[in-house]
């Protein structure tokens, strides 16, 4: 689509070559030449001069861009709706559907498919891979070798999983991530969340455990990391290798977790964070900034763990603390009072 | 049934008309005329004077009620079987049941349907709306137009969805809440959860998240709320108006949530309380009281969000703060003993 | 298979009789006569000295067993790899499987068996149980007379229920612990997850609630205990009688959770502890210690729950008594230096 064209259709003031042909959107790090991006956070300003995007959306007082602008009181919001512009417009036909594997669907060598398996359109399975009952696979979606999937897993389209993952029971995969635009009435436009998630080599994920796809760019595990049960991992995440994350952890979206990250149960992880290489989060920390490689966190807000412990040893006693406090000022006032009448800091 | 029957059946005794005719079992704020309610909080007792109810169940001590009573030593374990009474009596009939769709079902114009979708007796599912593969839809659950029920996802009986809900995988709606009562013995007795749920229009629920429903009553979810994947919604819980909620947040039962609420990742919400339009509670905090409309809260217990920040910076110089008033401490002990001999208050 | 040709499989140094039968691998606190057990933490050297296993994997310098040894420098590796030898080799043949209920599964009277639920070979459902649609049964299950299996339910292969059990939507029964060997180059290695899960009578478990399975002995829970949503059970765990947890309590690994336990929401629990009968943690505490009968603890780290609400109150109020030891120190130094200038202590 011509950039002239976008405009008129997300309602922009154009500001440049409205000629460029615009073939998808991106987030402003990832944009390459065709790409339309945005700059809603000034905190990005810095990655927008380097771009390598072909247009951006951007408010009228941001600092000019190296390409073309289109100029909008909410980049955020044109943004949503160029998103839906660009998306893939996938429905499944009307009508009950009874196929249980779609006929183009390329099924490999000794696979095993259970009941009631649902495999969309163009769903490619590799060989030796084992499916158990009552899941569902969406179109596009592509399953390496020697996978196992358990019973009742969902895996949204066009989701791509490498060799030997291991999903256990109830996971879903490439559900939509939470992305809405405030509106001026107050209610909220839905980002449409049509990227993608990949899965790498020996990841393994756990019982109901959930990872959303984004509205652009990917969701990636990287290969060997092992996922317990109930944990959330949001749209845009990155996880590295080897990482390991005890149940019912949460990751906000955008953050970056490097290799050989360990987290302990219902850690929370703040968005758009980046979590050094073998960093550790001890179990209920909340990780709201990012983490230098080796650190080692606990508590919320974390702080480093050793600083955390102390701290919390001496948390229960504060109300002797307080009341130490009280008897240094009584004590102190007997005597200001008696020994120093004339005392002026009283 | 006539109250006489009903003190009979569930072993109280009867004060006041027993010709009344109850019809069904009711909360003691939403109790109208032919409803029996209860009183076990005496925080209720205000709210029994002015109920409606045709007969409250209470204990021997309790004050008198405007209507008729059944008196009993445990009022929440004789409603927890008077619920059993006037619950529905609904259950399968036994077999294997092949039929994917009941013939009673009315499915509207355009409707996408997946293959390995159940659909229960008397269910409407409105036009335009898609069901991908393994979704359950109980008996008499009514699906608006426009709908999107993502694969995997599990309705129950009776619940009721608005026009343009997007269930993403593995949601539950309208799942038994956790009810139960104490039984003499250390066992307990589960309260029968029998009444609804209502999503409204434009909401969006994230992947395997759940929402019960109560015993009576119902719970709700106002139009145009989003709430994120892995939350749990407690039964009778009511959300307001574009509220959002990001993941692993869990709200207890009977919780009251404005509109425009906003809460961060794994934030946990006590029961009965009220929480005030335009609030917001950062991710993890722990709400244990009511919040005032646009308060700010983080913690737990959740306090002001800028108090919890400014503790919070101290939090780790305890060890330190202790260190000085140690010091403090051995300073004013020598300069008493040396400087006022005969102090008093050493 | 002879004690001789699993030290050589293992690759380990054999140390007493080879001849020795091994049928079994088990923890070091349940192994008997025929098993081969393990010890990596020196924190079971005691249990080791007790043990009745016939022979146990341990280093080099570990102190002698009362039992035929296989020494190697990591013996957890070793036994992950040993569970790997005798762990039943399970696998569903290859092909597209669409029989609903395996020929010899064994279905008892008045069963009712909804739509889409897949029944595995040799599973048994016993009388008056329901079963809604969209269940997966794994081959070997066994489910008492009275249960309620809602819909979308996953019970894994040779996973044990009870009678009168109840299971909301999206529970996960039997999915793989989490567990997974460092090796030396920093990848994992998976530890068969091959024992079994036994759920008592009258338990039941909420929606999307997960329980795992571990590689040896069993995750059990006993009779009567009522378990809320989206709470995840861990590997080994054993849950007492009458048990209450709330809505996404999270239980770590070998953790013994005794009779009359009560938990608030989001509590987290750590791995191996004993947590005694009828104490209490309310929502949000993390526990990390064992905790005595009867114990009420909050916070994170638990502590005892008064002593938690007593230093809360205080928290909120540091800033200000950090103010008040500052005041203090200032008055100090201001009535040393000029009533006593020589104070040795400044």
């Amino acid at each position: 689509m011509k950039l002239r064209e976008l405009a008129e259709r997300l309602a922009c003031r154009l500001e440049g070559d409205g000629e460029v042909e615009i073939v998808r959107v991106a987030g402003i790090q990832h944009a390459r030449v065709g790409d339309l991006t945005f700059l809603a956070n000034p905190k990005y300003e810095a990655a927008m001069a380097g771009t390598q995007a072909s247009a951006v959306l951007l408010k009228e007082d941001a600092p000019a861009a190296p390409c073309a602008m289109l100029r909008t009181p909410d980049p955020y919001l044109a943004f949503a709706r160029a998103v839906s512009l660009f998306a893939p417009a996938w429905r499944p036909a009307p009508g009950v559907h009874t196929m249980a594997v779609a006929a183009d669907a390329r099924i490999g060598e000794g696979v095993s498919i259970g009941a009631f398996v649902a495999i969309g359109e163009g769903a490619v399975i590799g060989d030796q891979t084992v499916i158990f009952p009552n899941v569902t696979i969406g179109a596009g979606t592509r399953i390496g070798t020697g996978c196992v999937i358990h019973s009742n897993v969902a895996l949204r389209e066009r989701v791509t999983l490498g060799n030997r993952v291991i999903l256990q029971n109830g996971v879903v995969i490439g559900s939509d991530g939470y992305g809405f635009v405030r509106r001026g009435d107050g209610t909220h436009e839905k980002i449409p969340q049509v990227a993608t998630v990949v899965i790498e080599d020996d990841v393994e994920l756990g019982a109901n455990t959930t990872v959303d796809r984004p509205a652009v760019g990917e969701t990636r595990i990287r290969s060997g990391t092992k996922i317990d049960n109930l944990v959330q991992i949001g749209h845009g995440v990155t996880v590295g290798r080897n990482v390991l994350m005890a149940a019912q952890v949460g990751i906000a979206g955008s953050t970056d977790i490097e290799d050989d990250v360990v987290f302990g149960g219902q850690v929370g992880v703040g968005g758009h964070l980046t979590i050094g290489r073998g960093s550790i989060a001890v179990g209920q920390s909340g990780v709201t900034n990012s983490l230098d490689a080796g650190q080692m966190v606990a508590g919320y807000p974390a702080i480093d763990s050793r600083e955390w412990r102390k701290a919390s040893v001496i948390f229960k006693r504060l109300p002797e603390l307080k009341r130490r406090i009280e008897e240094l000022e009584a004590r102190l006032a007997a005597l200001t009072s008696r020994g120093t009448p004339g005392d002026a800091t009283r």
